[in-house]
C-alpha cells in the first residue's frame, strides 16, 4: 500500500511517499481504508525523533483516521466490512490503510461526514478525558482551555458550553479570539496584551484550566484557579520544570493533573477503551445533534503531508488539519 | 465557662485557663458540653501565630472535641438535648463548652465511646475527604500513607485496609512500624533507613500517596506513584516550595491534590457539610463495627493543655492526643 513513511528524524521534507506492506487486522481489530487522517503536535515530535511511538504501534505518524472497515479481524463482533469509521490511533494513520482495535472506533457522525470525521478521535478524547474524567467539570464552572483556536480549543469550548460550563479562552489574534467566540467563549483573553490571571479571577478564578503550556504558566495556572479548581496539564510547550507554591496550592485545595492519551492502556482501567467508550456517551450524541462541530481549518491532500506539517509548525492553523487521500 | 486561652502567641506556656463568656448556638448550630478535645498540629501552629482561625471563628483552640449536646440553636431538628456527640469544629474546642453547627456532628459510635470520640472527627474528615473524595482510591489499590503512626496514619491504615487497598506506610522507628503493622499496613518503611520510592516501586507503584511532608518529598513522590497515581499534600512539615518535573507527571498520569479541611466552607459544594456527610457513610459503619478504632495514644487533662502541645510537639506521640475534662 502507498504510506508517508519517514527517511529519518528531522524536518518536514523528510516525509515521503512510499510503498510498504498492508497491515493485518489482529485479534480484535479492524483494518481501515483511509479517507483522511489529522495532525496533531504529536505527529511533528515524532518526525523530530523526540516522541517514539509505545511499543508495538506503526513506526508510520497518524494518530487518528477516518475511513470504511475494509477487513475485520478474529474475533470482532458489531462491526462490519464497509462500516464508516473514525479511529483513536497508536500510529499509522499516514497511509492507505491503517489496523485499530474495536474499542477505538466510533461510527462517523452523519453530521460531519466521512472526510472531516478524522478531526474528531484525537481531540474528542483529549477533551472528554480532561474535562469530564480527569477534572469533573460541572454545570455553571467555568473553564479556561489556553488555546482556544485550536483542536483541541474549538472542540473544548463547544463541548464545555454543552456541558453547561461558562468558558475563557485564550489566543494570539483578534481573529482567533472572534471564532473562539462563535463557539461559545465568553470570556475573550488575547494573551499577547492582556493577563489571564486578572482576567479570570475577575470572575472568581477558573474551575478547571486545560493547559498545554506546562511550565511556562505553571505559576500563572495556579494563581488563576478557583478554590476547588483543577488545572490539567496536557501538553509541555513551554518546559517541563518549574517551581510550585504546595502552599498556594492547599489554601485553594487546588488539583494539578497531567496527562497523555497515547501512553494510556489499550484496556483495563484508565485505558484508551475507557475513554472511546466515555467520549461515545457524551461527545457522540452532542455532534450528532449539532452542539458540536469539528472545526477543520485546512486540508492538503496526503501526498502533501511535508507541506502540512510546516503550516502547523508555523503557528497560523485554526482547528484541525487534514491529510485526505 | 473555663476555657484554655491564649494571652500572645508562641509557646506552649502561653496557654492558661482562663473564665470567659460562654458562646450562644447560632441558627442550625448547637451547644456541646465538652467531655473531651483533641489535639492537632495545627494547633501548635495557631498557637504560635501561623495560622489565624478563619472569619468568625472562635480564636480559642481546639478543632474537634466529644460531649453532650447542652442547647440547641434556631433552626435545629433531628439533634436533642442531651445527645452524645462528636464534632469538627472550626475552633473553640479547649473549653467547658463549644458550638457547632449540625453539619458537622457525628453520633458517638458506642464501640469507640463519650471521651475517645474527641479523637475521631478531623483524622475521619480528613482521610475520607483526601482517600476517598479527592483521590477515589480503589479496592486492590497500593496507598501509601506517611507518618503511619500519627492520628491521619492510623485511622487511615485502618480506613484504606477495610476498603480494599494495600497500605505501604513510613516511621521513624520499629515501635511505630509495629503499631503500623497491626493497624493493617503490610509494606513497612522506616524512612531514617530505607527509600520508600524504591520500597514502593517494587509493587508496582503507588495508586494514591498521602502526605503531609510537603516540598521535601515532592519529587520522591512523583517517583514513588504507578501510572495514573494520585498523590495528596495535606501538610507542609518539609516546606511549600519545590521544582515539579511536569514532564515526569504527565508520562505517569499523575495527579497532585493539595488540600485542607479548615479552610473548606460550612456547606456548598466541597464544603465541611459534605466531607461530614460522606465520612457518616463511609467510615462510622467502619468504625461501628470495629473495622476501625481511633488510636488514642496520650489523655491530658485539659489543664495541662501546655504539657500535651510539648508533648506532640517532641515527636513521640502516637495516634491523637486528647485533653480531658
Amino acid at each position: 500500500m502507498s504510506a508517508i513513511t519517514l527517511n529519518e528524524f528531522g524536518g518536514p521534507e523528510n516525509l515521503t511517499e512510499s510503498t510498504v506492506q498492508r497491515p493485518e487486522p489482529g485479534p480484535g481489530e479492524v483494518l481501515i481504508e483511509v479517507a483522511a487522517a489529522a495532525l496533531n503536535r504529536a505527529d511533528l515530535m515524532q518526525r523530530q525523533g523526540h516522541y517514539p511511538p509505545p511499543p508495538g504501534a506503526s513506526d508510520i505518524l497518524g494518530l487518528e483516521v477516518s475511513g470504511r472497515i475494509a477487513a475485520l479481524g478474529p474475533q470482532v463482533d458489531n462491526w462490519s466490512v464497509g462500516d464508516e469509521v473514525c479511529a483513536l490511533l497508536s500510529g499509522g494513520g499516514y497511509a492507505e490503510f491503517a489496523v485499530a482495535p474495536t474499542t477505538q472506533l466510533f461510527h462517523v457522525p452523519e453530521t460531519v461526514g466521512l472526510v472531516d470525521s478524522a478531526a474528531l478521535p484525537e481531540v474528542a478524547c483529549t477533551v472528554v478525558s480532561n474535562l469530564d474524567m480527569t477534572a469533573h467539570l460541572q454545570p455553571g464552572e467555568l473553564a479556561l482551555l489556553h488555546g482556544g483556536s485550536s483542536g483541541i480549543g474549538t472542540f473544548g469550548i463547544q463541548f464545555a458550553r454543552a456541558r453547561g460550563a461558562i468558558v475563557a479562552t485564550t489566543a494570539r489574534t483578534a481573529d482567533k479570539l472572534t471564532l473562539c467566540a462563535g463557539l461559545g467563549a465568553t470570556v475573550l483573553i488575547d494573551y499577547t496584551d492582556d493577563d489571564f490571571v486578572q482576567r479570570v479571577q475577575e470572575k472568581g478564578g477558573a474551575d478547571v484550566i486545560l493547559d498545554m503550556v506546562g511550565a511556562k504558566y505553571l505559576s500563572r495556572n495556579v494563581d488563576a484557579l478557583a478554590p476547588d479548581g483543577r488545572l490539567v496539564v496536557i501538553g509541555l510547550q513551554g518546559g517541563a520544570t518549574a517551581e510550585i507554591d504546595l502552599g498556594k496550592l492547599l489554601r485553594i485545595r487546588g488539583t494539578l493533573a497531567a496527562t497523555n492519551l497515547r501512553g494510556r492502556p489499550t484496556t483495563g482501567p484508565h485505558s484508551k477503551a475507557d475513554v472511546v467508550a466515555r467520549t461515545t456517551e457524551l461527545a457522540w450524541p452532542l455532534i450528532e445533534s449539532r452542539q458540536i462541530a469539528p472545526v477543520v481549518g485546512t486540508t492538503f491532500p496526503m501526498s502533501e503531508a511535508a507541506a502540512a506539517h510546516e503550516y502547523l509548525a508555523g503557528g497560523d492553523a485554526v482547528g484541525k488539519i487534514l491529510l485526505v487521500r
